[in-house]
Parts: C-alpha cells; structure tokens; sequence
C-alpha cells in the first residue's frame, strides 16, 4: 500500500510538485461548487461571488452563506466570552495540562525569537529599522473532520509575542469545545463563528459584527484558501496553505515502527496529504512497509489513510544519505524529519524545509502540538521561498532616515546626478535646494 | 492646483484607501487591453492569458508577447556581458561616482540588519531558527516614462547581503544604459531583456532562456502586479505595489520652499503618485501652495505633475501635530517625512509607514537614491502590516527541533492528549510509543 520507488519515478511522480494554483480541482470540489453555485461556476468564481457580497452585504450575507455552505443557521457570531470560560472549565484536567504545557512552550520559543529593532550611527547620523507588531490579526481555524485546538493557540501565541493587540478569531459555526477551551487559555475573547471564504471576506472587509484586520492567518479548505488567494495585496497573509506533508530521511539505525507510526500519523490529517520516506536501506523500506499495514488496521481514519498513501505518499529508496538530502531539499516538504544515526550532519545538506525534527524523540507529531515552533509552516514547495508562522509575521519594519546636515549635503549632491540620469527634474530639484543650501 | 481640505473631507477624499484588486481600470487601460487581446477582455484575464502561454510555449510566446506589448522584435533576451560592462564604462564619472556611493550604503545599511538565527538550550535539548538564504530570485525592474538604475541597486543588493546565490534582472527590451551600468556596478550578470506580464510568467515558469526562480521582486505597471497577483502561491513575492506616495507633517518652521519641492518630486513619478502634507500651520500651507506653483512651470515632467496633484494630492490642515500624526498612521503612507521642530517625538506616535525621514535633511528623494534603506516600500495603506523590501525578504526560516530524550517523552504524553480531544489516533499512536518507549 505504501509503494517503494526508485529515485527517477520518484522525481516524475509522488516528489513533483504542482503549482497550486493552476491545479485541477477534483471533479467532487467542481460538482459540488456548481450544485451550490450554477452550472460552469469554478470555486474562484464562487469565491469571487462570495467575497462581493460580503463586502456589500455584510453580516446579511455572512448569515445566507452559513446557512448555504455550512447549513448552520447563525444568530450571533460573536461567541459570548462566558461560552468561552464554561468551555475551558469543562475540559478535562489532563487535557487542560497538556494544553497549558503546549501554549506555554509556544511562548517561551516565540519569545526567544530576535527582532531586527536597529539603529545605527556609522553612516552619517541615524539609521536604522523600527519593528512595530501589527494591529489587527484575523486568525482563522478550521472546523470540519477534525477539530484543532492547537492550530489556534500555533496561530494566536505567536501574536501575542508580537504585540498584536487585537486578535480576533473565525471558526466555523458550532465549535468544538476544545477550540474555545484553547481561546480561553489564551486569552482571546473575539471568537466569531464563520468559516470558509466567508470568513476570510469578513476579516479582509469588515461586517457589522467582525472587524476589518490588517493580517489574516491561519489555514483553511479550498475555498478559505482561493478567499485568502484573491484578497492578496488588500490584507497581508501568511502565505496560502496546500495539503500537509512530512517526509523523513532515515538510515537503518531508524525504528521501522517508529517511522511507520509517524508516516501513518501524517497521511491521517486528510486525502490529499502527503508522507514519504528517503532511505538508503531497502531493509528498513521493507519493514516500514510492513509496518504501515499492521499499524494501519487499528487506526480511526484508517479510509482516510488508504486515500492519502495511495495519492502523494511512498518510499523512495536512494543510493546513499546524501542523494536522500539533495531529493528531501529540492522537495522543500512541510516538516522534515531526520531518523538517522547523525541527524546534525545530515540536515546541514538540506536548504529548504519548514521545520527540522532530528532525531527520533523529536517527531513531528510533537511539532503539531508541544514542541514550541508553530505547527504553520509552508507547504507544497514554498518551503523554498517561505518560513513557518514566526513572530516576524506579526510585525512590521519601518526604515529610519535621519541624516546629520553634512552626510544631507554630500547625498544631496550625489541624488542631483542620479536623478538627472533618470529625467526627474523634480527629484534633481528638491536635492539640489539642500546640496546648495537654497 | 495643490488643493487645502479640512479633515473630515480629506479623510473622505484624498486619505480615502482604495482596495487595489476591487479598483476600476482606468478606461484608457480597459480600452487598449481590448483593442489588443478582445472585446470583453479585461486586464486580469489578459494577464492569465500571458501567463499560460509563457508557461505553454516559453520562448516563443515571450517573443510574441514582446512584439505585440512592446513593439520590440528581441532575439535574445539575455544582455550579454559585454554590454554591462560596457554601459558601465560609458557612464560619466561624476554619475559612477554617485552611484557606487549609493551601492556602497545600500550595502552597507542591510548587511547591519540583525537576523534571526538562534538556539536555545533552555527547553529541554536544542531549538531554534535557521535562517537560510533562498537560491534563486527574480527582479523586476520597471523601463517606462523614466528608466530607474536605482530600483536595480534597491532590490539586487539586499539579495546579495542575504546570500542569494543567484540574482536575474528582468527589464523591458531595450533598456537604458543606466540600468545596465547598475547591474555592472554590483555584478550582475544574468539581465534579460523583457517585461510585463510575460516577465513575471518567465521567472515564476522558466523558460528555455530564462530561469524559473523561488522569489519576484520589484515593482512595474499594472499588468506587472496582476500577473504577480495570478503567481501568488506559486512563486514567493515582495508584495503588490500600487502608487507611489509621500506624505509630509510639518509645523511652522518647516521651509515652504523644500516642503513644495518634496511634494513636486513625489508628484512627478505618475500620474496615480500622491503628495499629501499634513500641516497644523495655515500660513505654511498658503506658502507651500504658492512655492508648488512657482516651482511647477520649471520642470521637465510638469504634465504629468498637474494630474498628480489633482488626483490623489493635497494639504491637509489639522488643529495640531497630533492629530496630523494619526492621520497619517491611519493613512499608512509608503514615505512619511518630517518637517517639524521635534521629528523623533512626533514619529513616536505613528504606527503604520514605510520609511520615516527625520527631519528637512533627510528628505525622501535621499531615499529614493542614496539613503541606504530599499526604496521598495509599501504603498497603498500596506505599510499596516508589510515591511519596506530587507534582508529578511530574501531568506527563509526554518524551525529546529531537537529534544532531549527526557523532554520528548514528557512532551509526548501531553501530545497523546491532545491528539485524543483532535480525534487523530495515529497522532496519538506516534505519540504513546516514545512516551511508553515502545
């Protein structure tokens, strides 16, 4: 079921990336889109229609939109602060640890995180770079098969670090418990339930219930994900989210179970994730396989599983450690995880990734929840360009100019002959009034 | 011509933001996109056309496009070496001198800035930061009305203190010497010569003569930042520029003579470009209306100015310095100067611009040039949440875990937990067999 590959039909299949955006979407997303929206409507065009309503309609759209897509009819969307206390009173003592030992760890890496605040008074009086948080963040967590509580307090801590001070939060109609209970804990009180592009159309334009931010972050479904995609360069984003992915070097010193157990633990998120292993040992190929199916059978989304391994997942088996980094670095996966006898060595091969996980105590998993990194990390290749979730996202530079009056009158000089070679007379102008002293 | 508005109607008119992607099309612009790509053809979907046929046929469809958009037959698109170095030794001295000056701080600004890479040993083994270079990336420079050897210098240099390991320039066929000098004087050797659209279709596909790269950087016309808008996801961007803009806070000892220069050199980069003072002083606002005129009829781009500062520009007299101050925050201008007694007092209640000029000395066109800080900044009323283009544009951050044993195993009893209220029992499997050392 989880099919060994040699490295070239590796590079023509489950290792090629296709650019999002010009994916075809599976014939059920454009069935069901033009079952709910008329014959010949894409998603994008769904979510165009969708985002125009909201911005003219406001909170009357956001209603019929539930009622359509989520079939929730919502009174308010705002859930009251109290709902938010009761849930977190009512989660199990256990779990209330687990969740404060997570949100505290979140905190403390987050916090740990140099800022580029920076002055400078060598080049002729005062320069420098002023980091300010962000105002408003929308953050948005997704509903549906399985409810993540942790991909909020990922989301909303990092945030917080930053100074964010107005966090407001978009969860589909009905939340888990547990998503309110990670609210509380964290001290978020604008929890509003609204999911899909109607959501991320609430945060980009603003409702009459949900205010307008200046950054929305956090993953979604398709539709959240094409929403984000058009209000690009409106609301600053945190990058667009694709299917999730783990791949895994290991050598033969790695636990076949162990890297079975992770594997399965990665294609369980949904259809279209991804889990793959580079090894040079075609003995431990072989026991993962094994291993994947015997573990397989007592898993609760085992169907799900089936789905994702068949789809993007497989081994693939590489002459030596060293092919397996180049492959694992070109793929620029999600999560990499390093199951060899010496995980530093290794992982210095590899340029792009959005997390390492060395060793195999350190495994993905606990990057989902505990570890301390966001779990948001970039997907589908862009690990190539993009980081995980960082306080960096939730602020902003600006550049600081504030010249001595002799280093002015030397620059102004030099901004005359520029200008003049770029035909603006205007700039010439203004430059030679202080290089002259007029 | 530079029109005085009170408040309320500035805030309703000129300080009033204008999403980008929901902005009409100037009819000049819907009208030639139709009479070359259609009746009924918009910008946007013009753009998608460019970009498919760019990513369908490569070369070809450049060459195509060159012709039709451009009105340039181009064999090869690369600039050859040669004419780098030889735009170089042709430039003036006085205007190499200028620009090596600007080269020399733009460099020496960015390599100053700090960057995030750190660990830490106080959570339980070893996390942290990476922070790597990304490999390869694309600049646009913009051709057009006037040739800017500066946006070279402003986006390159940043890219190679980062460590980029390999930098393409884009620019519109036949481009002016001053921008190939530049690309000479900071070792540039990959120019090629085509623009639009079907540039950015080039560096986000590849073609047979032009690389496909991580990242795009650079600002260009309005088919630019479609097909940038259309790749998102794809490939990593700096962001969507819109017009430029300069905003100016000046009190009573501001020169009216500078104050009208600084506004007028804004004003000549477009016709969309915005000029806005905001000034509690009537008296400076009389002068600086009568300087604009006076100063006006003797430049090159007088034309283009007067549309300027009647579309999007204008004095806004306040009642004091503070609420001139939050006027501009709110505004979010891409500059922001300081014409005042005391610049760094009234900076400090600003949030949101992209560069701050302190003080009459440092005047933006010093950042346009010779400053150090990138003049790519965020226009549009971005500055809310993006930066002016750094060092942290051109790397990439990933996350680092490695747990001491004792550590993973507490960590993994709590991701056991959690995992269970997800419902992911393949999560919670990885997790029980270290927490049990299975």
């Amino acid at each position: 079921m989880l099919k060994i590959y040699d490295v070239e039909t590796a590079r023509q299949g489950i290792l090629k990336r296709q650019p999002m955006s010009l994916m075809a979407f599976p014939a059920a997303v454009q069935a069901r889109t033009e079952a709910l929206f008329g014959a010949g409507v894409t998603p994008q065009m769904a979510v165009t229609q969708i985002l125009r309503s909201v911005q003219q309609e406001g909170d009357a759209a956001l209603r019929r939109w539930s009622l359509l897509l989520d079939r929730a009819v919502v009174d308010d969307f705002k859930i009251p602060s109290g709902a938010l206390r009761a849930a977190w009173a009512q989660t199990e003592p256990a779990l209330q640890e687990a969740l404060r030992l997570a949100a505290g760890r979140i905190r403390q890496f987050h916090a740990l995180q140099p800022l580029p605040n920076w002055q400078t008074e060598q080049m002729g009086g005062r320069l420098g770079q002023r980091v300010t948080a962000v105002e408003k963040v929308g953050v948005y967590v997704p509903g549906g098969t399985a409810p993540l509580p942790s991909s909020l307090l990922m989301a909303v801590i990092p945030a917080q670090v930053a100074g964010v001070s107005r966090i407001v939060v978009c969860t589909p109609p009905n939340p888990s418990p547990a998503v309110l209970a990670a609210a509380h804990l964290c001290g978020v009180n604008e929890v509003f339930q609204v999911g899909g592009a109607q959501a991320v159309a609430a945060l980009a334009f603003g409702t009459e219930s949900i205010p307008r931010v200046d950054k929305i972050v956090g993953a979604g479904n398709l539709f959240v994900t094409l929403a984000k995609q058009q209000v690009y360069g409106l609301v600053g984003l945190d990058g667009l989210a694709g299917p999730t992915e783990t791949a895994v070097i290991a050598d033969d010193s790695a636990n076949p179970a162990w890297v079975a157990a992770d594997l399965l633990a990665q294609a369980e998120h949904d259809l279209l994730a991804s889990a793959i292993l580079f090894t040079p040992s075609s003995d431990l190929a072989g026991a993962v396989q094994a291993a994947v199916m015997e573990q397989l059978s007592g898993l609760g989304r085992a169907d799900i599983i089936r789905q994702s391994l068949e789809n993007a997942s497989g081994i693939v088996l590489t002459p030596d450690l060293d092919t397996a980094a180049a492959l694992a670095s070109d793929y620029a996966p999600e999560h990499l995880c390093f199951a060899v006898r010496n995980p530093q060595k290794v992982a210095e091969r590899v340029r792009n990734a959005g997390g390492f996980f060395l060793g195999e105590g350190s495994f993905e998993v606990l990057g989902d929840y505990v570890a301390g990194p966001s779990h948001v990390m970039p997907t589908g290749g862009t690990a190539r360009f993009a980081s995980p979730l960082n306080v960096m996202d939730f602020v902003k530079i600006t550049s600081l100019v504030a010249l001595d009056p002799a280093t002015s009158r030397v620059l102004s000089a030099a901004a005359v002959r520029i200008a003049a070679v770029e035909q603006l007379s205007g700039h010439a102008a203004a430059a030679r009034f202080r290089a002259e002293g007029i």
